[in-house]
């Protein structure tokens, strides 16, 4: 996607008069444009007698790159910046999310059949048949989206509370795309034994349980014992739901190079959460060599545990055919690291190890960086698939077939389909849902 | 309200043919009332040549009732009963909330403000700056839910995940009256240990903690602990709320019979949460003699402790002007206790101490059940007011002024207003607002 190329980390939209005549427009994107700034949206609000007004929201990497473009659209002829505004702030007030009542609340007998005394038919019924919590509750639909705040974006740790509107973010997204109840639980413990217990404690009110920027090696853990120890699925976004977009996005940047993923080698560059999640699902799907490397010993001996080989980064680099990096270090991989024919996958983001152009012009078959390959194309679906057949986990199996829909989705050229195309969400719970009926997690009814 | 009086605990929706001729829509009714089942929603569906179709809510106490009902229709010229509709197992099924997002999510412009990249700024404002958590995220309009299932409606203890109906019908009434996200959180534990290091543990994901249908004594001791360690607002329902609702009837109801409440001594039959809720509002609006019983020696001496005095039933029928009744037994208050004069709330649904006809009958001045004083009255407007002004606590000056407030509310004649009545949600909570304002409570903000 063209607009998801170098674009920076802060979104601002600015208010700008354009003189009405041709090509006064394509002055002001391009001004923007040379300055190393993406543009998103552009409104036209009002059309004037000699200038049009617009809104057009930019992306900058920081506040002093938009002072620069600021002072350089002041001296483009017939461009004259109104306001800058904070679109996003605005966006964010109040936060992003409430919980609804979805049935009609407007006479006493509507009260009288929701609330009390109809109510209480409904729990009795429960009370006797356990499983009918399944027909009349919105527990099975309720993810707990739960974080400790240790690892939120590429922010790091920066606790439960300020890592709130990423969660809102999921729930919303959830809420969009699949029509699942997301409900952010904020958890400020670093203990894996406080965080187990707490989501042991709440886990009668959910469906499943999505584990969400919690750093490794905790994460490890605490997904671990939760899985072993709840029986509705429990799944570590940044492990898995990566794992699975980034497996889709494989399956089509091999396609596109004429490689087989399985009879590849392949490098994974960082093993925290994600590149651990990565690692064992190409192990899973069948990737005969996971070459990987890390700057932590603890997190080499998990690769090798996990089936994978550890090594340096010079190891992975002249090993592997398809090499993916998850480090968060910028420019990590030189030029002259490249191996003709290579597939470089570069997901940090905002700044990959090496740019696609880097990667291709030192040689590589196929290189894309990480700004297309997000994890919302794969966790609603995912969840969504899982729910609804009251899968008791969220297995290989069931992760392999949703990569699997998503590379399908793609269009030709494309490494992964856009998140908001309809159709892919909704191909990724079927998968997922035959997975699981195919491997045998359905829970049966008591 | 004429509807509540009698109601039972079923509600069945029945779907009619009536003869369209003067008088046939009085037969059916008349023939359902005197059997002692009350009527609901009334619907016209269809209009034909000699029949018209109508849907019925009728609420009964129990199958057999109903059956008998049936067959009573059965007999009577011009109505045919073509179905019985179990409209609220409908109206349940699937649950009655869900997690919505509140920003339009339709461009990848969206995404990028509200989700990544644009997220990030607000998550770095916040680490930065705590206290704007209360800003961008819903944190401050988050009101968890939370029960183990112990003290369900007068059900009892049917564990928390039969109670979730119930939570839900809040959770529901909480965003119609007041626009608050109420979030059910179930914890299948009677250990008040548990329930407090788990609710303190997700304490940081919402403005208020609403505990609901917990048992006594555990209630107290997890209200007391959670209430001094949070520093968000923690109340029980139960107690509270109820007592809160209890407090608004009776100044309306010593109005009514011309007693002053201040000098009136109450008498408080069943001291459970309900029941020591109300004892201990009673108590701090400067009532100056509480006389209470209770079955259990420990709720004795709990009442005791709270500054009241404990006795025996007839006790409490001989030395109180005003008499409350929380105990769940039906009957338990025989005529002839009945003090001339006397002011008597037999609150237990969906059958009374004592009938407000018997009470009357024996001389009371004013008498009236229990199927009018919910707590749907109470806690949306003060959980409303406290989030307002962000309160650390809910005091006792809060749940006085939205008693009054309510109070305030009735329509001449009214004990309490209807939970529909569109200004009483308001009122409420302004007064809270004041209250908290007024007493201190107020977090600063850093």
């Amino acid at each position: 996607m063209e607009i998801e190329k170098g674009a920076g980390k802060l979104a601002k939209t600015l208010r700008v008069m354009i003189l009405d005549k041709p090509g006064y427009l394509g002055k002001l994107t391009s001004a923007i444009g040379m300055q190393g700034s993406s543009i998103g949206d552009i409104r036209l609000l009002r059309m004037g007698l000699t200038h049009n007004t617009r809104e057009m929201t930019i992306y900058v990497d920081n506040d002093e790159q938009m002072e620069e473009i600021l002072d350089n659209l002041a001296k483009v002829e017939g461009i004259i910046v109104e306001d800058v505004i904070d679109l996003v702030h605005q966006l964010h007030e109040g936060g992003k999310i409430a919980m609804k009542g979805t049935r009609p609340l407007n006479t006493i007998g509507d009260i009288r059949k929701i609330y009390t005394p109809g109510v209480a038919t409904i729990c009795r019924d429960i009370q006797k048949r356990p499983e009918l919590a399944y027909k009349y509750t919105a527990i099975p639909n309720q993810v707990a989206i739960v974080t400790n705040g240790t690892a939120i974006l590429g922010l790091g740790d920066i606790g439960a509370v300020a890592g709130m509107p990423v969660m809102e973010g999921k729930a919303a997204l959830f809420d969009r795309l699949v029509g699942v109840s997301g409900i952010p639980i904020l958890i400020e413990s670093k203990d894996p034994a406080v965080i187990i217990e707490t989501v042991k404690n709440i886990a009668p009110t959910f469906g499943a349980i999505k584990l969400e920027d919690i750093a490794a090696p905790e994460c490890f853990e605490i997904e671990d014992v939760l899985d072993r120890i709840l029986d509705i699925p429990v799944m570590h976004d940044d492990q898995h739901g990566t794992a699975v977009v980034v497996l889709a996005a494989l399956l089509n940047a091999t396609k596109f190079s004429g490689l087989m993923l399985g009879k590849s080698a392949i490098g994974v560059i960082g093993l925290g959460a994600a590149g651990m999640g990565i690692s064992k699902l190409l192990l899973s799907y069948g990737v005969k060599k996971v070459i990987g490397t890390d700057l932590q010993e603890s997190a080499r001996e998990r690769l090798n545990a996990a089936g994978g080989e550890a090594g340096t980064l010079l190891d992975v680099m002249a090993g592997a055919n398809v090499v993916i990096a998850t480090t968060g270090c910028p420019g990590l991989i030189k030029p002259e690291m490249v191996k003709k024919g290579q597939v470089i996958l570069a997901l940090s983001n905002p700044n990959p190890e090496i740019t696609p152009e880097d990667a291709a012009a030192a040689g590589a078959a196929f290189a894309a960086d990480g700004k297309s390959v997000n994890n919302a194309l794969g966790f609603p679906g995912i969840f969504r698939g899982a729910l609804n057949v009251r899968a008791r986990v969220i297995n290989n199996k069931m992760k392999i077939a949703a990569a699997k829909a998503i590379a399908a989705c793609a269009e030709e050229g494309e490494l992964v389909p856009s998140i908001l195309n309809d159709e892919v969400h909704q191909k990724v719970a079927e998968a997922v849902e035959r997975a699981a009926l195919e491997s045998g997690v359905i829970k049966p009814w008591e």
